[in-house]
């Protein structure tokens, strides 16, 4: 594959990445209906809540990674393009490119999102998080602290990285790393919608801000910083500590048979 | 298999989609019971919610494709076998006796769905979507308009066979296609169904309709022309974009080898 | 395997199913806790409602498949013998030390079930439902009919034996089965749980009625008739229909290549 | 991998099991928000409940049985370890040094949760089970008697170890394993969290307990006994039940093939 189809291909996975998280959160996360008696009411809690939206995220990964996994290695995140570089398995000069089709993929699906959830009659963007927004502070859902929010992200990031790049390791079993990297990300939502709303993703982050108004995206620097050095991290560290040539595992394997 | 074995999984399939998918909409989304005090009352929602609804449709996908996949291909919807044929996948003389397969199982499941819901005392068809039919403007649950209806519809079903032909492309791993593709319909459903109430399947949105009344069905058009209509799109475009001739690749493997 | 080394996996199989299934249903389905606010009162619905409740069971199957299918098979369910059995997959020579460890196995479970929740101050068994029985009329959760309980339970064993039936076809992709038969059972009490409290395994219901009392217990009689029933027809229906002999599948697969 | 790296990836899988399994329940439960009305107030239940807890646990297994479970067979538990000694899977030498490292991952784990969670403003640690601790009695989420707890405990982790032996056995489909595993322990919350909170791990017990008051503590040496006994009595069941050498097994394939 040429690079363009490749990064087509990026732009693609994380158009989806942020229609289907951020869409089943403006969507579907709150949603309630009519036909059976809660307490005194008639309303039903249908929507997705935290479970439901967790999730979504998940699966955009999981499902793009069998997509696309075997055009563009299915990145869709300029945080996993650092990591994957830190740990040598991704060069470089390709980081530009895959970074900005990842950006470019992320604002066409918020503009999208806008679009279809403004055909709702009343709609207006509203709350603390709107377009499921990032940030901390007064933007964090719980109320959480900026340190909180950095620290969150920093570790969250670092073990998504610690994920992929063990799930990918040449003496994983193949084929299962798409099922352990989405559900990866639904664990890091269930643990983390609290404190940022999740991010561990500058796409996903950026994206939803420019539509969002400039007070969200004034704070948008937190969601480059920390999880791009979490994930630098996780690229340094499981480069160092529990890499293996292929070579000589496949020695290894050759002594035992 | 000759086509008409072929095309009794097909119906077979479809008849578990529709029973599975509108069934658990039907029978168990806003159950609630007695046992536990929430509010002043003492009902708890023990119902399936969207998140359980949306798991159902995308279960009886991976169990079918498990199951039947060897047999048909395990189809089960006229967009998907649209789509594969302008992907190149399948022969455009068998999409005729497809799509009256899927049409036919969908139809005996809701009206055995109808039967089944009929056997609890009080039960009427009620409500802006009786037996979990698709819709828009005042049928759709959350009061979408007709465009953003038809957008949702057309790139969720332009998604859906991106999954399904990139998971299947002999580049990807063999045998998980069917959990991408499964959970893959999970995921449109955790964003779309307070849009349409998620169709992406004009077989699915015909059958439920049938029972539902002429006011139901009178939009079903929508649910064929906008799915067909963005699974064409996805067929050309993976087609066009990302394929590549298998011997191609099986001689990239030897050199690597 | 000697025959009473599969015997006893098939009780241990069982025994885990009902734990896990039922022991769900009766300790978590409907838990609320203090500590967050919903309407007027401070209750936050803990509980896993159906959806718990079906991944519950669900998951029973799937780890027990993984874990002792080299063993004896996993059926842990007398209708799953049955179906085998009439797909010409299962000796019917052993289908009675079969269905009995099931059985076995499922009274075990209930009655440690039991000891373990009237370990809770003020537990008595009550309800329509307790120790998560299966019913109709009075005892159907939501009031279903006679006639749409044996409907349901008849349907719901067909289609899970057609998943067990396909997805260890020889042709189907190999390793996966236990997913999609597991998840199959998590589909099949998505829908059903509203109509029957879902059997389609009559060594389950019985295990559960024996310590419920005389008036469920006389309504078991429809949990065996009606899940063997659908699985008979089921084994009989793929074997015509859908069967390949392996040797026939090998061959074609030798022209391809 | 040398020893000390083992031990390592270890520690850093158990940090990861007790961030995201307790860090959900802590920081996620029981979150509320205001935009959609249910009852008379406009909270709506978007925490993940018992459902999303019990996901969280499993997939933190699942996730970092891909990630290094080539690197030290992750166990994350000292039941874990202790039940493979006795099913002759691991040796008796190497049993402290990863024990000890289980324990300081957790312990770090529980340090780094308890202060993300006081990021938010009017945090304190409160309730019978702060910080998702383990206990019973009091202690207990649903007010479980000491003899349930230990009941409970014994039988969730022999059953626990037999899904973990099972699906590592070289009769078993490869490549599986975490998933059968990692949803085992979900459904082993999904059963027993309203009996002790679910442990099946002295370092989860120990790690969180230490930062939760000595009341908290004092109730750790269930966690260790109960967990430890189920697990080596399955180590030895196992072994002794369903065993079969290696050789075996290779001779008997050879010989139908």
């Amino acid at each position: 594959m040429t690079l363009t189809k490749r990064c087509i291909a990026e732009l693609m996975g994380t158009f989806w990445l942020v229609l289907g998280g951020c869409g089943s959160a403006v969507l579907a996360a709150s949603f309630t209906a009519e036909g059976a008696k809660i307490g005194e009411s008639t309303l039903f809690p249908l929507g997705l809540g935290f479970v439901g939206v967790s999730l979504a995220f998940g699966l955009t990964v999981l499902t793009m990674a069998y997509a696309i996994g075997h055009i563009s290695g299915c990145h869709l995140n300029p945080a996993v393009s650092f990591g994957l570089w830190a740990g040598k398995r991704f060069p470089g000069s390709e980081l530009l490119p895959y970074i900005a089709s990842q950006v470019i993929g992320a604002t066409i699906a918020a503009g999208l999102l806008y679009l279809i959830a403004s055909g709702k009659a009343g709609f207006t963007l509203s709350g603390s998080n709107p377009l499921a927004t990032n940030g901390f502070g007064a933007h964090s859902p719980g109320g959480y602290s900026l340190l909180a929010a950095f620290i969150t992200e920093v570790v969250m990031t670092f073990m998504f990285l610690m994920i992929i790049l063990g799930a990918t390791d040449h003496r994983a079993p193949a084929g299962f790393a798409p099922i352990a990297i989405g559900l990866g990300l639904t664990l890091i939502h269930l643990i983390s919608i609290p404190v940022t709303n999740t991010s561990v993703n500058p796409a996903r982050s950026t994206g939803v801000a420019i539509f969002a108004g400039s007070e969200l995206l004034a704070q948008t620097w937190l969601f480059w910083v920390a999880p791009i050095l979490g994930a630098i991290l996780a690229g340094f560290f499981y480069s160092f500590m529990f890499s293996e040539p292929a070579i000589e595992s496949r020695q290894r394997m050759k002594e035992i048979v």
